[in-house]
């Protein structure tokens, strides 16, 4: 037989967006590593460059890019080095996207709208993407909108198991802010050793023009703890909203937890003055100083990321660190 | 100029699988012509054969197939029958799948588990669909599964009418059967007027081995009409605990809402047993005798697909059959 | 450079369906291994759901489903387990269809017919496949429906020898039952050292309205044994129609010899009746007890697909299985 | 509603490449209009250039060519030719290829080797077709290899009517110049009234080392008027050994009838000298003055290819210019 | 026949993201038309959100999109519409962006960059665009990067003719500011009337390390009228450092002539200081009140595109625009 | 876990066209190893047939082609051999090819022209190229053509190398013989030192009718050894005319320097006898004894393309070769 042969080794390599460079260094010292050195700047038009310092070629790259405001910006920081990638003849791409950008725009709520989420799956898949690692997906469908494997990790083990360290189970009910998270705090409530559930939802009757719109609880928590859950944190209006409600109709006290700190404009005023008494999110976007407050707790997610990230790397199982959910 | 030129005139061609013919047939009815004649039968091994009895080269087709059990055999058929259509030259090729197959598959409950929902509309995609055509999506996020337009009917409208001429809305509590189902309640609620919410959910402390499930209501439903509402009816299990649960809690009537009348199994002895006085269905399924019973009522869904198959064909606006919802 | 670094290793897995387990194991204790355990099972509405019971990342899977009645089920559970080891970050997908699915529907007939032989293909490559291994296709130019490489597999060997070993080959003629497949039978003839040929088509003088129509022998079978060759014997009316013409027309005894026993509706009793000395298959389809008949003869196509699966996981020479021919 | 409307008209237009023009000219005359003026050379190096005269933009554009040695030559052409028509914004791109290139290397002979039928239909795709037209395809599967409409003419009733017209159709015998072409002869049969089969096959004992192969023929020839069938005649070698083997076992004479006039190397010698009365064939190949001979006929199949376009422009039925047969 | 037939219409709309809104509506204007109604607007987080006013189906859509700073936000904002473009059926997409965005990565300079000026054409391609309009490419070769027609602007005409009434033609000597440009300065060169032709370039002894760059003319300038040209002017740094070198080494006068006004940061400041005599631009971008300045002349770019719109609509010929260039 | 490991191991494979069987061979003992044995020939109509003479199977394949006249005949065995070793399971296929075909044609220089070297792109990748190596591309920007990695060598370095070894750096000028390469004259003024530059253009005045052309240098090269570089040398009537101009005007010598022999018609006596000293290429084109002259000088492009190979082989820099430059 004619040719070369060598005996094959695998390499993985971390590169990071501009967007959280913190997380992607955490998750390079979990896993005792170090982020590919990378130059991006933007040109004088806006333009964005990107270069890697040192060859990726053959390589498992994991490309860590978080999502806050300006998120279009960072998207296209993210696609451009995906196509540097590919360009530059890695073996697989994996993107990591942490908090999955324009998550809530799933489906056409009416005519003639985007489906941006999807659309955001397949600019990855062009720009060379061959799978996919995010957390706590805004809808599991989203899942299905990658042409690949996607790693949905969950955020809630993490979550629920600090709130456990802080509350009387015994004396919890789980609440959900709108009718559409009334699932996912159906999963809280079994991690919090069956809780009951309630959720807050707007009613108005539409039978009669200009009626206010009021916000009602369905379920029972007076006199109980409420762990108020979402997958995100906005504005806060939905949630500062919601911890209003709980309280005018008797709840003791209210801890917000959810997975992504978007916190745009108003959401640290809402959430510092509305009487919650803790609110739990984790890194995967990053809460500088400035947005922080006193009863702000941040939780890191980046060992979560790495134990995944090395599941992928050596072939074993993304899947087992949830016990058989993904 | 060299060349010939004539003028455009554009021809709409309605064919159906076998799944369900009185369906496409109503839907021909009502749009005015009648189904492109087909040959289509089972060779002695299973393997499924097609072809069509007239040309449609050139023609806007609209291929409906509705999908019962045996659901693989109607979608092998209808997968065919697009590779028939698109190998026989017709401009364009939309699929109307009243029921879509495989909707509750559209995320990975579990690792290592299929998308089947996506899978569908991928293979819808590679046989040679351009449009998909459906009604009430088991969740409206599989509208992202597709690759090009999607026309996502609601029968929610036609149901609602209906329910709202048989009861009282002043004394209504809309009910999801289960926690998934809260925002399509509310959007019930909105349509009878802004009616309370109710839910059922199963509850289990799981920290005590072995402890029974049991069902629990949250929300008042006592000395009320509850109208229980859900996407599809299949073996009615759910559906009719949740009966069960809102009689032993005080209900005074309940009345079953759903759009699809999938019934497998013991589905009818459970519906026709379980104390709800009405069931009402649309016929995105076929209901055959033997499946039918006293106080169902089956909706026709023809003339709503009528015309929105109207709408596409004439550059329409589908979204307006709906009041810019989709 | 940065990144983690570690020695690469390669995994072969192999993953069945449902349509023909016995033959999936007998592959796999050739090969010393044993089949991914694997939940399957369909919901009361036939929609099939598939899990694999233990990671397959990084994997080089081969998918082995074997397509008897009820095809289009079996066509389906298959295109979902694709999905699911696309999705669970297989790293090759090889799809082993012994009996490649509507293999006889692969052109057009007549106008408006579909492709399907070409369709399976493109729903193979849609839902994940990488490579295709199949055993005698009905045409070789199936092999160019896929866009990958395939790997056809040959039972001509593994019949003509044992057909050599039970006759007397100085006295054979090879006999195709019609005039599509004299190739085949020509390929046989090689193999039974320079048989002569014979062929039997049906005749019919079109100038003359309802004329019956009558089978003709062309070749020399007078007191011949005749070795009747097929790629398949579906309902067995073609095959046990020829033995009658054969055996009318001088014939010493006959032997049936194909690679796929479809034995369709009234197979069993033609085959058993026709006056045929013995019919060799293989089970590349399962051939259930009751299907099963005194002279008929079924020889294992496992160790011939085992190592042609050794030989593609080694990266080693499926050509060199056949001297060259593929 | 915002925009501006107008009345749709359709444009057709023929383009030709450079391997066969008087075939375009002809279609083109058939259909009362002109090919679209184009500027065709090769540069110094070998790289050909095209460009059109005029506007194509909005057209439904057939591009013919015929494939001639130098194929590779006319197929690049093609290939770039349709590139600029899908450039410059062709509303549709039908290949019209009358002799499909690489027809005989539609399977894997042995392992390593290409699908070339398959690669070309590919490529044609890539470069811009949407829809391909041929003759008489050497095998019918070839039809699968593109991923779109094909429309598969048939010069079998155009020839036989030829043969009809100077055979007494009551003492033919149709022959097959191989094991391969037996089915395409038997549909000969069946246009000619049902006349007998037969065909020639070398043998070969396989267990002997060098034998010499001899050349048989099955089926009975002797006395009567042969009509020696295939798709197309290259070097001339088997079908004028097939005519030797014909005369020497007794055949009266013989008639030989192919689509393709490839007429390679040795073919004309051969043909003309082989003792063959007639040669019919048409000219979906050019045959120049010095590859005619005496009793060569050639007819033209431009009235079949222009009426076949036609269908297609006008939305009509390929399929009905062969009663149901494409 | 079965269905139902009509006589087909075509209707043009245009619509455009919020970049430059003056410019979409003047060319709207130019064809007696407005704008499709659409909402746009960002979410606190900054996704972008668009939607509509009135359907678009089946129609051929016109995107127009500029891009100037920042200019991610307004790529994001065009992929989006084109996805809602794409969803709502419009017949036909056609993007039109006047200055293509990164169309100076349109190569690797160096290894593991991107070449975000292919990236771009593909993101256009997956979002939904079937053809691209856009001005005076950096580099022609750009048109090769989409995978579907282009239709390639020249300003050249438009700004020449004004140069051209400005400008003595027997004094001036056109000139590139650097090597990368000559040959567009030789079709400046023809336009006006066979003038001479200079270039500016940056010489270093690199085997003298630390020795300062200096810029040199190439060409005769000296008691000339330069007309210095460019593709587009950015930070202005390269072209008013040409103006300096020019006046420096004799050129009587200076004017400078671009197709895209970027003008990034010092940009207004030097080019209204450098001594040029009058910059001369169109509109492809904005060039807002505070970037204006005395001796700026702004061409409308409008006309041009309008006429192209109109072109394609009416399946007429966008290189008549040009004389048979595009 | 079920299934079998082993350790993996990397071949890589060198296989060559026709068209230039030295080149390969040598690239393939710089690398120490032989090419695979291949089985290559025409058939009597032209059509190409290749077979490798061992398995490629899990193989890195490196597929070496050049492309001189007949150019179309080499790119579609380069196309055949593609989807040979795609359908023969090599684990990667890079396309070598070192003068990139139609790589003029990289534009519409008018309307309805066709971009061919976009389209050798989309061919290489559809027939099965994963990956292209390329020498001195006509403009870089034919990397961003091909959808994957292009591996981009340059000549050079090796080419200035020597002519740097031939003249007095001190007195020379380089010039490009039109104005379209002034860029790529810049990169050799530096590579020499910093070297001033010049071009040649053609001039006329479009205004009156049938003036003849005229050449002109400019920039200064009287007295001065002028190196006259392009990337390819087609049929030298540029060139030659260039040092003719060059001589005219005072060069003392002219030395020609291009990567690409390509010589097509009259080049070889243009070259001799236009008064250059010396002509120096490279062998990425072959270079026949009877087209070789006194003052050629051909350099072996070998070395650097089997450094390329190794680098790439063995994942590691190409870049590196350039310094950073790719």
């Amino acid at each position: 037989m004619t040719g070369i042969t060598n005996t094959g080794s695998n390499r993985m390599v971390l590169l990071s967006g501009r967007a959280h460079p913190e997380l992607a260094q955490n998750i390079a010292s979990e896993l005792g590593t170090e982020l590919v050195p990378t130059d991006a700047y933007d040109f004088a038009n806006g333009e964005t460059y990107v270069r890697f310092g040192e060859s990726v070629r053959g390589a498992d790259a994991f490309l860590i890019q978080s999502h806050p405001a300006p998120i279009n910006q960072w998207l296209m920081e993210q696609l451009i080095m995906l196509d540097s990638l590919k360009r530059a003849s890695a073996k697989s791409i994996t993107v990591v996207s942490p908090f999955y950008p324009y998550a809530r725009q799933d489906k056409k709520h009416r005519g003639r709208e985007p489906i941006s989420a999807r659309l955001i799956a397949d600019l990855y898949k062009t720009a060379g993407a061959d799978r996919l690692m995010s957390v706590d997906l805004h809808t599991a469908q989203i899942q299905g909108f990658f042409d690949g494997p996607v790693d949905h990790l969950m955020a809630i083990p993490l979550l629920s198991d600090y709130v456990r360290s802080v509350v009387d189970v015994d004396n919890v009910t789980v609440v959900s802010p709108d009718t559409g998270r009334v699932r996912v705090a159906e999963q809280w409530a079994e991690r919090l050793g069956g809780a009951p559930l309630a959720f807050v939802h707007k009613t108005r009757d539409i039978t009669v023009p200009n009626q206010a719109v009021s916000k009602e609880v369905v379920g029972n928590i007076a006199g109980r703890t409420c762990v108020l859950i979402d997958d995100m944190i906005d504005t806060g209006g939905t949630i500062a909203g919601a911890v209003q409600v709980l309280k005018d109709q008797g709840a003791k006290n209210v801890i917000i937890a959810a997975t992504h700190a978007v916190f745009s404009g108003p959401a640290v005023d809402r959430l510092s003055s509305c009487g919650a008494d803790e609110v739990v999110v984790t890194d995967t976007l990053p809460v500088p100083p400035e947005r922080q407050f006193e009863n702000l707790r941040v939780l890191s997610i980046a060992p979560l990321i790495a134990r995944a990230i090395q599941e992928v790397f050596e072939d074993g199982s993304v899947t087992s660190l949830f016990n058989g959910h993904s």
